[in-house]
């Protein structure tokens, strides 16, 4: 590589910009010439705190134990761990009332969709309803966001299920494919309390917005159209059999979708989509009970265990290769948990305003997630469907979690065995009307409006998922969303700035196509911090508008470009790569005979041009603080051509 | 997901911000306000072919194509792929003056290097040498820089030695190890060939300056502690043999390294040191020739083929596992090769100031390479240190590396065979003392002062190299260099503004702690595009920011926040996940009694605005041109409290 220029030390120590220059130049408009400063040199230390502190306390969750006791820190931080002792304190009659509510009403709709996601997931129909009586309960204590509501969901059931169903057959393989799904639910939790442990959080952002709804949308799809065929399959075979059981289903679909659709229509009817796919299930499950329809060829839930939780922590497999395909599974499944948690998490803690500590949150369900995996339950998260109700039944805090959770286990206690009736019918029609919320299809057209290129990831993860399968879908997602962010760090934008009429105000000609370039002169803004990954572009860029300019004015007007102008504002940083960038600039503009002149550099970019001595190479005087000023030095140097 | 209001299409043709509020406002600073203008529409292909543009054709390779007749456009295409057609008619005597001189200086310095690389890599002398003749040759004919030297390099060697020996073992399987080299060689050539025509040049980008001067520095540790042990091994047994040799050796390395320093002293000898290991070389030869010291127990190269490149095409291999092995080692290789030549290339083309289509530079690499690998050369590329003397001993074109390749050609056919008699020991000083100078401790040195992260990533990969191995420290290289690209998506620069004093611009309060702040008012600037990675930070650094100064405000001053200020100028891109999450902010603001206002937001970020509603939202007159502007519609507005 080649070595660049060594910079004497004692330019760090040089703070001000030498004024000789602009002292003579009379532009009224410009106040006076302001100095452009270089901080106060941070400590290496500082300097690392700082970025450790940006990167993994962004949201400072140490603020609260600032200049605390010991004794009073101690506390502070048993309730960090478990919120619950700090709401509970101011926990009251009236929050329970509405708590109490929302439990009750979520958990009539959990019950029914417990049963038909278990089998989504392979697994027999009390393990739907085991994850929705532990995981809750942990969650309360300690989760922090308010409306969250816990279980099993659609498309983690999905992806589980078909992850899973790579490694064993459900069927034949019954035993090991249980084992397995505990097992991949101990480090889907492993993964997210470590995440959390570690403060890497972030790390999920880096699926996109856009690629989840896509993902979300396809597996809705997918889900949809396996109960659907289910659902036919079973009406066909029904017109052989006795009319009366046709139309006990169309009804008690009808009875259903009605519920729905008044649900939807009249907000103060939010209970009826609730309660409707409980109620159809126990009309349904009472008509084929009397009818004995299951002996006429209707599908049934047949088997369904009574009781509370078994333990399964024998049956985790910590050892030999399953732990591997367990471990493998795991992963993507508490990723994808964790992203439709904290996504659930964000909207509801942003529509009531509380903070929400997105790490804490993962160690919260990674927890739940673990001591799952001991108790029968499978991978558990926020569902969209249940938390939407949940707010709207006015929920107050995680207490609606607990009422649910007690539902579930009165009914796991004294009702499961009626649910063997139940028909996979409208076990299917339930999922189906649970899965199409997923659907959002508005967020689509949105994204479509907004970025197309988010819609192409959205549009490939969706395709992905129904045309080939839930994993691709998702690696499509993945893939689309690093590759836009390799494109927005080696190809950042770049402007030309023109002079807007009447103002001292310099912008962007291609938005302000009235403002007027200043002969002799061109300004360029840079648009991102410049890094090794984009140096070299923005090099090459900066000089590609120079040689256009020049094209235009031997045709245009006579004045040939004597000044760059690079207005450094958006420049938030400049490493080593970006200097040398920024050398080799300087070194072909002065081949041209073309001044380099910069133009408010921030503090991080103005250190690094001292420590870089390339201040001294383009020479002090030529650091402006704004735009104006520098062409206020410029514009009179200019020698108009004859 | 949470899904968007869905903007009503009208919206989309808003152009103008209402100026109501404005007209109000008699700040005399403000000449007049300026409303932000939406950018006309492009469509959506105009919009795609503008950023496939940037991303693959930023260096505009097509300008001198533009409006040119058919057959025009066929002559300049076929002198895009052979630049020598195009310098070739303007090449003259003068010219070729300083080509014969620098050319037969690069000769002299190349030939006995060539043979000490072979023997890093572990083939026999020769090959070094073959990798001389042919790819120069096509280089000349394809290539566009006029200083870069090609031939066979240390580190490439080494990397190549070290990647093939764990396949084969390079003296029991000499046979396999030769065929997998050129198999290598091929798809290095592929490789490079293939990222020309897609126009992938950029990804080399990715390997950071830092890095890079760390993994030099650390192969050539490696390389020196190599040969030294190998040298010194030779002194030792040699004081059990006569004398006359140590003297001999000890003399013959006192001229090469006083030559060496003569050089480094006098810019005009820059000679002395490029011709300086060939006399050491011819010497000592010499000397062992007439003094049969090899039967004296002093290491000599003994054997190396007479006569130019054989075919080695039929050595290839193109099927069977090996093809996977050679492709490894090739891709890596490959990589290293580019990286190395672009840097090369890059730095003269930018001293001398003519410009270098990296793509098309990776296309003649990766034929030569090709070719190379069918006349049994391997991998060849840019040598920092025949580049530089070739630079220094005035080459004009690249004929000098045609009469590097000529000399090289003779020396095969005549010379060669008196090769056999050089003592290894010359060798590997001849080796010491070429990378020695890889060793770039200035540019650590820089590298520490301006960017600390960036050291980091230098001494990862010096230290991985030097204590693990070659690959280790490749990939310590990379792997830092992404984390930091990482952290730079998700953790942009946030800033609170102030007023400079006597004037109407605002900065950095951390940059110019004289800056004022504006009572009432908070203005954050935020420093990047706001894309799904940063989103979520950004929403709650901001958030944060206000939580700060809220609890500053009751301490200092009196009056609450009642405005946020988003700066909006670096923000060049948003996307839908960056909009919502300015959604979410503009909820909790609303929820805190504070009012959201934007100042100059770019072309891309008005019209998102516009596209997702954002703008009714907040109401369209609170989008203002200037920091200043917002100012003056907030400040009138801002309550006194009691």
């Amino acid at each position: 590589m080649t070595s660049m220029g060594r910079p004497s030390d004692q330019n760090l120590e040089t703070k001000e910009i030498d004024l000789r220059s602009m002292s003579s130049s009379s532009h009224g408009q410009v106040p006076q010439v302001y100095k452009v400063a270089v901080p106060p040199r941070q400590n290496l230390f500082k300097e690392f705190q700082a970025t450790i502190k940006e990167t993994f306390f962004a949201d400072d969750p140490l603020r609260p134990f600032k200049d605390q006791s010991i004794s009073r820190k101690f506390i502070l931080g048993i309730e960090a761990i478990f919120p619950i002792l700090k709401w509970g304190r101011s926990y009251n009659l009236k929050k329970f009332r509405g708590d109490l509510i929302s439990g009750l009403t979520i958990a009539s709709l959990c019950i029914p969709q417990d049963i038909g996601y278990a089998k989504l997931a392979h697994l027999s129909p009390q393990y739907g309803l085991y994850s929705s009586f532990v995981p809750p309960l942990i969650y309360a204590v300690m989760g922090s966001s308010r409306d969250i509501a816990i279980g099993p969901v659609a498309v983690v059931s999905l992806l589980l299920g078909t992850l899973l169903s790579n490694e064993f057959d459900p069927i034949t393989n019954a035993e090991e494919y249980q084992r397995l799904a505990f097992t991949a639910t101990f480090f889907a939790g492993i993964t997210q309390a470590t995440l959390g442990v570690l403060r890497l959080g972030f790390l999920i952002d880096f699926l996109s917005h856009a690629a989840i709804v896509g993902f979300m949308g396809g597996a809705a799809i997918t889900i949809s159209l396996q109960q659907l065929k289910g659902f036919l399959g079973i009406k066909t075979k029904m017109f052989t059999t006795k009319t009366d059981i046709v139309s006990e289903f169309v009804n008690c679909f009808l009875i259903h979708s009605y519920y729905v659709r008044q649900g939807k229509k009249n907000r103060r009817l939010f209970w009826l989509p609730a309660i409707a796919p409980l109620i159809s299930v126990i009309l349904s499950t009472f008509f084929v009970f009397i009818t004995r329809a299951d002996k006429k060829g209707v599908e049934i839930v047949r088997k369904i265990e009574k009781g509370i939780n078994p333990s399964s922590v024998k049956d985790l497999y910590l050892t030999g290769e399953n732990l591997g395909k367990g471990f493998k599974v795991g992963i993507v499944a508490g990723m994808i948990a964790l992203t439709e948690a904290s996504a659930i998490g964000r909207t509801f803690a942003s529509m009531k305003d509380y903070q929400l500590d997105g790490n804490k949150e993962m160690v919260a369900l990674g927890t739940m997630n673990i001591v799952g995996s001991m108790t029968s339950c499978y991978v558990a998260t926020g569902s969209f469907s249940r938390s939407a109700v949940n707010f709207m039944a006015g929920c107050q805090t995680a207490v609606s979690n607990i009422v649910m959770s007690v539902v579930v286990f009165l009914t796991l206690e004294f009702i499961t065995p009626l649910f063997k009736y139940t028909p996979n019918a409208i076990l299917s029609a339930i999922i189906i009307s649970a899965v199409v919320n997923l659907i959002d299809y508005e967020a689509a057209i949105l994204i479509w409006k907004i970025d197309k290129f988010d819609f192409v990831a959205c549009m490939g993860a969706f395709f992905g998922v129904v045309f080939v399968s839930v994993e691709i879908g998702l690696l499509i997602a993945v893939c689309i969303s690093f590759a836009k962010i390799l494109l927005q760090v080696t190809r950042p934008r770049t402007a030309i700035l023109g002079k807007i009429p009447r103002t001292n105000v310099y912008r962007n000609i291609q938005q302000y196509p009235e403002a007027s370039k200043v002969p002799g002169v061109l300004i360029v803004r840079v648009d991102s911090a410049v890094y090794f990954s984009n140096s070299n572009y923005v090099k090459e860029r900066t000089l590609r508008w120079l040689t256009d300019e020049e094209d235009k004015v031997k045709g245009d007007y006579p004045t040939k470009i004597q000044f760059l102008i690079v207005e450094m504002s958006p420049v938030t940083d400049i490493d080593t790569s970006g200097i040398q960038a920024f050398q080799e600039l300087h070194r072909s503009l002065e081949k041209r005979g073309v001044e380099l002149v910069l133009a408010n550099p921030g503090p991080v970019v103005t250190e690094k041009l001292y420590a870089s001595n390339f201040v001294n190479a383009i020479g002090e005087d030529k650091i402006f603080l704004t735009v104006a000023e520098a062409i206020a030095y410029c514009s009179p140097k200019v020698v108009e051509d004859p």
